[in-house]
């Protein structure tokens, strides 16, 4: 098996990871058709059929790798990248590419095979805990440039096995599309002199017509250019870069927002599938004193984004990079306000 | 219904075409279940249940809208932009929009329910003619300032009719993704004083390891950075910045090209859902001589990406643009070469 590679499309000036090892697991189609009788390596008692764990919420008389643990954390089994490597890039002939380093865990959400949002806010709030402490520590790593936070939910969103999980991948390069934005969050800071998550949060308070959701801590909104049909956004009132810096009380207050919208998205659209991803800063913000870094950790914050997947996407989104939605946000926001969650 | 619109997404500085129209639609989800019994609006002697023809390959003595066509270009009934409007932005607080102005059209590509790729070489080739016809008559238009085709075969690559057709969208934009592509190419240009597009093909050649197949004027190349299992795209051998300045017989090699890549991979994949895109040059490059235009018009060429469908995207490549890659496109090249046709 070849070792994994990162490889750079010159035009696009994005990466694509390449993972033989990836293969290997249960493939998404066999799945779709057998997932009832699937074996689920993720319940209490299996802890041996994942790699070891590197986090777990457990009473302290607990032996890790045993059962007893609300949430655990382990080293994906077939990591797309691989934590041995060089973070340096080299020339093949006219191409770039870089080893496969990286790391690539598994975040348990819950010992029963019951989805997230049906779980209590304490459940959710240790799961949102879990994904602090993981950054913490993997950022300690100064090969790691990037980490993304991530979960797939049903078939349609890219799962592949049913028990809820969310995953982390730390990545050697800053994706470009997170380059991209927190460069216009600076552009526009230094045009406008003014905050480009403040405007926004302004703005929508005064249209009132995105907003779904409000908490002490966070804003619940359909985007003004959603993607997706019934997409939201989570942003913290707290404007800040880096998700990690969270308080206990705030990561309260996200599980409360998190769950009042994954309820309102399953009452209107009938359990879809969803992903979640956090939009993080590029690690350079926190370890970097350099004048860019200081103006990507001023004018960048943290968000969430949550996707829900109600078919594939066409040519014309891969070949342009433009979404066509048939439900204004303005709309997906008053259906998902109205809902009376029992 | 509100008319359509387009949003700029101001981070990514992406666009979403906002369209209620595109809700009539048969969903992809029914279709999915009753395929078989649905009706189909592209076969001959139902042109009256489209919108009336805009092209037609069709012999001197029928007349529109009749029988007797091999490929037939309609007004999609469910577009997602509308002819009426003004290509003029204008602000919604910080907010920017535009009329939902544009084309959107279909090519039926074939009388029967058959895939193109079983078709014969001159029908594949009249098919690769009306993309060329129309290109030339909407470019007339100068409000558009991009042609986006595209083709949708297989319920996991978005179609939702089954009737093999392909899509052609004009738009009030420049798509950031290919502008992305131009600027780079214009970049590696001034660098090197060398085109990016000579360079690949001379290393492909060189390396001979990805290519699938090659005829008079095309190669089919896995690319290095694939972001799909089994992508392949075809380069012209003569560069060149527009599709539509291809010659007759630059086009029946072209359908051979294709013809020739597609079996492959029906065979290779069990005929898969796929996408195909064109990636043509923004309109400016044939209207404007300023510098800039002048420079794309010199780095950029056409070419054609075919990607097959095997799962839908996941979070991390939605979060980060990031694709994850489990065949190395040697090896899928090499699979491709060696599949024996018929």
């Amino acid at each position: 098996m070849r070792l994994p590679e990162l490889r750079r499309d010159f035009l696009r000036n994005t990466w694509t990871i390449f993972s033989e090892e990836r293969r290997r697991r249960p493939s998404e189609y066999k799945f779709l058709k057998t997932s009832e009788s699937l074996f689920d390596p993720f319940l209490p008692g299996n802890e041996n059929c994942t790699p070891a764990e590197v986090f777990a919420f457990r009473p302290p008389d607990t032996a890790p790798n045993t059962p007893g643990w609300t949430v655990r954390v382990v080293p994906n089994r077939y990591p797309a990248l691989r934590i041995e490597g060089k973070p340096e890039g080299r020339a093949q002939g006219i191409y770039d590419c870089m080893d496969g380093l990286g790391a690539h865990e598994v975040v348990v959400e819950t010992p029963q095979d019951k989805p997230l949002e049906e779980c209590s806010l304490e459940q959710i709030s240790q799961v949102l805990n879990a994904w602090k402490q993981r950054i913490l520590d993997l950022t300690k790593d100064p090969r790691f440039q990037y980490i993304s936070i991530f979960k797939n939910q049903g078939p349609l969103a890219g799962a592949t096995l049913h028990h809820p999980h969310s995953q982390i991948m730390a990545l050697p390069v800053v994706p470009e599309i997170i380059e991209r934005m927190c460069q216009n969050a600076v552009r526009y800071y230094q045009w406008k002199q003014r905050h480009w998550f403040r405007d926004l949060l302004y703005q929508e308070e005064k249209d009132n017509k995105r907003i779904v959701y409000e908490n002490n801590s966070f804003f619940v909104i359909c985007p003004y250019s959603s993607r997706f049909l019934f997409e939201t956004t989570i942003y913290p009132k707290r404007l800040c870069a880096s998700y990690e810096t969270c308080t206990t009380y705030e990561i309260d207050q996200l599980a409360d927002a998190m769950k009042a919208i994954l309820l309102r998205l399953n009452a209107t659209l009938e359990n879809p599938s969803y992903n979640i991803n956090l939009l993080n800063a590029p690690l350079y913000v926190i370890r970097d004193n350099s004048p860019n870094a200081t103006l990507v950790r001023d004018c960048w914050c943290w968000h969430i984004e949550i996707i829900p997947r109600l078919g594939p996407l066409a040519g014309f989104e891969l070949g342009t990079g433009i979404y066509i939605n048939t439900v204004f946000p303005e709309e997906a926001a008053h259906q998902l306000r109205n809902v009376h969650l029992s």
